[in-house]
């Protein structure tokens, strides 16, 4: 009951919260100071604000209890709640507007402290996770970029200023004011409001929009591959854990598993998806980790639970689908498609024979029927 | 027959029908309103608009019987075309224009809605199709950058209005307003018809800049990278699909047919294409599946079918093209290359061994004759 | 002697030439017309567009006679050379000032065409030639993204057009004047010279932006990626031509031959270059395959050909390097790197310990010396 | 001693030095010529520009004796020095001011050569000295593009005069000035302060757009390749290292270490430091190879020293931590996450067996406790 309350307020309550709050920062700001439309959006905030107070006293008062069986007193955990990254970002957002009302000399501006409410939507994102240990990892090389980058945009900045001071002394007059062109150069975002004139600046100007490419480019490159990575380790994680639940494979050796986590992908399905319409190419085979999947076949649908596999005859027989499959209640599938279940039958024959057996059982019996 | 009138109508009349229909659109807007010209583009929309809703009719109506033998009901074929991807293209393009004339308030207004037709030319685009793939794999990991420029956005909108509202209150006096410098500058479009004038502003901009290009290199890299994975498994079907079917490799095992479908790849030939000619360096050997091949010998040219493999000479001999050698009907052929043929006698040594004992008779046959 | 010739002419005469012509026509493109300097540039281009004409003819006559020794007529042989890609740029770099002269309406236009010269460069060129076979074998994937593209394109020329012809009818009156402003948005080049004025117009915008930098980026990721798999294999074939040749790895089977190609790398050294020096920290072995070094020990240095291999004591005994190596003669070496070495230690430990053992009988002589 | 003042002096006083040069040198450029400001900043470079002088010679008379016990003469040792990267910059940048004070004409000129100390940032980064070879090894790829990109520049350039000059004499006159449009476009920069304003000249520009974002997507997907490349090899020697004088794998065949050093990396950690709190999810286990962590366990804290394991027990029981573990000591650490973990019990179950028992051995220990 608890738990149901909390998934409702965790799932819907906070981000419509949240998404009003800052609505109504981000409009208020349109509205005529201290307008009665002022007034509204900013009760909004202040409302939004104490809500999200209220929630982070709930949350820290309920953390006490939640970590291991012996871990000694209840502010260990709360204070493990507070500190784990979940607990930093609620934090934040309950602070920052009275924090904002607080210290900023005009009160209008005090809402604007709302926009950090936006750090919200990232806690249930599982990829701003992964993002942060990838920036972890990929830490030295990411720094030796930035680093470069600097170097570049310094010798940038101080070159167009010996380039284009006397032609142009309101945008080049000084270094610092030749980074600003440098900055809008290196990013090749280019506005447009400084461009040099004098020949030898243009030839500077082209060598520096090519560096800014390549080494933006180096970057890229690096936060992308570090990503996938991170992304392989734990779609490797996810699957091995239900192919370790899942009762098919119970009998197989770790290197086995290893083998088999390669080779297929763990999907969570809502009640009442269809996996797949008879007539259908079939291009993957399921197995029911947990959750239920009904095969819509006469005189009545047929029930198949964990343990259990679907769509394999497809595979099999190189056939379309031959009925309708839909999952009746939330469900964990594991699902082999139609190239790694050729894999597969290459590195694990005897898998496949036991899949090939069933397959030939089920067709005799649907054609007896 | 019916199938070539088919194959007619879906690569030649259809394509030409919507690009004559998009070209009337593009070119009508130019028009003077209910000049002669205006009224004849108009119509030509017209025209293809009606053609394209009697071929949606007959395909609707042709699409029973398609599916699997006992599938009952012809119109649970219809509404499995009407439900996949090709036939809701179908449909929307059908009623686009139709729509558009009754929902816009100015009858010339509904002539744009041709535009949909243009999606008419993803459908036998096979990329467009693993793109949708991709991205249905790829969601959580896109879905995460999403949330994170849109996270970077808002922040940056709302310090750009902090900073900027007073030196230009045109550009930056609400967080709205703000916020198209935001997209602009994120995206390093820069068109620059909005730039900061104060020192923090352009502090602000310059690590908005560096930002948008991060976070945009993250959601270039995912999805090449996963587009690259895909289109790997698409190639590795095909490829698979037509080594079971050569009969060089019917005795192979599972395993060993995985091995080589790792080491070649598929490749439909039209007649009339030279595979290669006398002299050249040769770099790749072909294994017919299907079609005929003639190698161009002395006195008469010689046949090669199915089953059979060409341009193993150069390969073992490292010598020259002995011949040259065209396709006479449309082939599908496996192609071996020179880097894969030496991985190949690592790996499987005995089929390699086949493949020099042909291309020896056949050296001692040349020399004979 | 006549080869050396040939080279001279191909690697310095020709590029000579070829920049000289370039830079004619581009200097001679700010002369006033018909002024002296005018005259002289023509001039120049003029010439080296009849020494290109006069290489051509000599090219071609030369062809015959170098395809294999019973290939017939010396004109097949001709035929093979204009037909090949270096052929066809010869031909095209030499015919087009004359075409230009005899087509253009202006005759000072015609020596514009001396442009097509600059594909002379890309001649020799060895990741040209790659990206074209990349392009080959991407082309796929390539052309959906380019249709993906275009439908984008249109989508948002058209949507522009819809919402802001009447803010702008200047710059999106029709479909095809907001396509100017769809395809510089759509590249985030963003010039500036047309903005969206409407709330509606800019939303669209952001996503054109979106989208743009979307598309791109999936179209180089592809390019990328493809282009990075066609230089592997490169490398992988020019690296088992030269352990195939290695005596060293002469008793090797084929498989071990597959294993070592992908832990070592092929590399051309020129006479003089210093692999490494006395003192310096060790990171790789060299094998020699053809070629000559020379180690810098007392009393006089020792000489080393093929067959030999260098700088391995380093690697077994972690030390520094004991003696300068310098390359006598060009050469062809096999780079073994302290990382690869490790890995074929795990792999081919046979090989490592004929390595060590060499080491060991070296540095004994050391000692004893 | 000595090694701890070089040290500071390398960590800490450089950097710090020379970012207080830098400072003053950009600042500098913004003061009054000859006013007090102006002379003090200018002081303060030329400070930082002496000590780097005297830093250099300290340096070069301490290189002797560094090399190989018997290298010989002291200069061939610090000739070693001066001709290595590090060396190289060293000299460059303090040389820099004084080379730039004397070239100069201005005075006020010669300290903007202080700008060379920018690349003192550049010694201690890892990823810099990685670029280079990555420059080195991808030379040729990356040569090709780059002439690739040369090629399209200089046709659009062409192209660009040969459609506009008539329409903007002043921006598109000859070919010069057109290759200022052509870099801005190419980059994808778009300042907008050249635009083609015909028909023709706009639909060249699109496709110079398309062939710029193309040509540069392939340099970047190239260095970013090759880069991830290195790197990787970079963490396989500094990992193998650490296993190789881990006393866990003492044991270990070549064989077996080259499989691990895949599977674990490597992690130096300050003093401090806490790997993990009691009652988190356990997500990895560290061996430690030097240095000392401390277990927070009642009655008091249990040390563990080089050869020795932890938080293995989350992995094997998947239960939370069960105590929290700091690090006393400067550690270098091997950290085998869960993923790896699971894999290496695929590949080599003797060792994780070994981990096993120890876990349940610790277990019991602590519940007798």
């Amino acid at each position: 009951m608890k738990a149901r309350l909390q998934r409702l307020i965790d799932n819907t309550a906070i981000p419509l919260l949240v998404t009003g709050g800052l609505g109504a920062m981000v409009v208020g700001s349109t509205a005529v100071p201290d307008s009665p439309q002022d007034v509204q959006f900013h009760s909004a905030v202040i409302v939004v604000a104490v809500l999200l107070l209220v929630d982070l006293g709930v949350r820290i008062w309920d953390a006490a209890g939640r970590g291991v069986a012996d871990a000694g007193t209840p502010w260990h955990d709360r204070w493990l709640y507070i500190s784990s990254p979940d607990g930093m970002i609620d934090v934040a957002a309950a602070i920052a507007v009275p924090l904002g009302l607080l210290l900023m000399p005009h009160f209008r501006d005090g809402y604007l402290f709302a926009i950090f409410w936006v750090m919200k939507y990232l806690q249930h994102s599982t990829g701003v996770g992964l993002l942060i240990r990838v920036a972890i990892r990929a830490r030295t090389a990411l720094m030796s970029i930035f680093t470069l980058f600097f170097v570049v945009f310094l010798f940038a900045a101080t070159g167009a200023y010996l380039l284009e001071r006397e032609a142009q002394p309101e945008a080049f007059g000084s270094v610092p004011r030749a980074m600003w062109w440098a900055i809008v150069t290196l990013s090749t975002t280019g506005y447009g409001d400084v461009v040099p004139q004098t020949i030898w600046g243009r030839l500077l100007d082209g060598w520096v929009m090519v560096g800014g490419i390549a080494v933006f480019a180096l970057w890229a490159g690096i936060i992308a591959n570090a990503f996938s990575e991170e992304l392989r380790r734990r779609d490797f994680l996810r699957t091995w854990d239900l192919v370790a639940r899942a009762s098919f494979f119970q009998d197989l050796t770790t290197a086995a598993i290893a083998d088999i986590v390669k080779l297929i992908h763990a999907r969570d399905v809502r009640a009442g998806t269809v996996l797949f319409r008879r007539g259908q190419y079939g291009d993957a085979m399921y197995f029911i980790v947990s959750g239920e999947v009904s095969v819509d076949i006469r005189p009545e649908p047929k029930r198949l639970g964990p343990g259990e596999f679907v769509g394999e005859m497809a595979l099999v027989h190189d056939a379309p689908r031959s009925a309708t499959v839909s999952v009746t209640e939330p469900s964990s599938l594991l699902v082999l498609d139609i190239a790694n279940f050729r894999e597969l039958a290459g590195r694990r024959p005897e898998l496949i024979a036991t899949i090939e057996a069933e397959a030939a059982r089920r067709r005799s019996a649907n054609q007896a029927a």
